[in-house]
């Protein structure tokens, strides 16, 4: 069985999360939620709860299959963890999916991981994306090899379905 | 082009509105909002807004193939809007797909169209769906023809593939 961690933190985008993490879980893939504590509880941007089931420490990249980083303002949090940086850049060595939408181009930006790399984003980060070296695009969905991306909770529809099919 | 009718009021559950909304539209079928006002701001149980695009008295049944109805306490506002349950019954006389999670059982209840149906909802509405004639099944998913109905948030992922499936 696929497997899949999810991110979060407080004031993820409530949909952004927890919509991929219901499509994956329909697509037969695990999906382990992991925040900065075991089973501690985080609030979406809007007040949506979300348990995580493990902590970032804890994490070993080479059991996963794919990493999915929300928006929101978590990413914020996200970037300046190392666990989360060192997560990210091993999944990136190893080409597991790297799944990111909104605000959350913010850590493969500091994973240094999109130099020459086509991606999206909220047009907030367009600019962040392009200086790390990125080639943004205008687009609900772009795929780059193992790095998969989308602009807003109005892409969730391609998105979620994108990260089941390269998981598939 | 399949059409869906999901319906918003204040307090609906956050995803289990938005889940199946976002789920719909990935499955290449249409999906209307619609609400007590036109193009009025509902607020989730945990805060998400969500626009109504259209009023439940411009919703005409022959224009939709199904229609969709949330949990969270907006059923309880639903059941007694005499639209509302028009529209149900007539989605039911003309065999559309009604699908209704958690407490959105109390909308068939009240459109007394569940007489011995098979159906579920979370274990709060048991003896309302019972007492209307349903039989009541323990179960993430219960299919009785045209009636789709799940028990809470936890079964999202089979009820929102459910949904699209049974309109594709």
């Amino acid at each position: 069985m696929k497997k899949v961690v999810a991110l979060v933190h407080e004031i993820f985008e409530d949909l952004e999360l927890m919509y991929p993490v219901i499509r994956i879980k329909e697509g037969g893939i695990q999906v382990v939620i992991a925040g900065e504590e075991k089973e501690a509880v985080y609030h979406g941007k809007h007040g949506y709860p979300c348990k995580s089931a493990e902590a970032f420490r804890d994490i070993n990249p080479s059991e996963f299959d794919g990493v999915l980083i929300p928006g929101g303002f978590a990413p914020d949090k996200f970037r300046r963890i190392p666990e989360v940086l060192h997560l990210v850049r091993e999944m990136d060595k190893q080409k597991k999916i790297i799944a990111f939408i909104c605000h959350g181009g913010w850590v493969p930006i500091s994973a240094r991981i999109l130099k020459g790399k086509k991606a999206t984003g909220t047009t907030a980060i367009k600019d962040d994306l392009e200086n790390a070296g990125a080639i943004w695009q205008d687009s609900p969905l772009v795929i780059d090899g193992h790095l998969i991306s989308s602009r807003t909770p109005e892409d969730l529809p391609v998105f979620g379905k994108a990260i089941v099919e390269a998981l598939s």
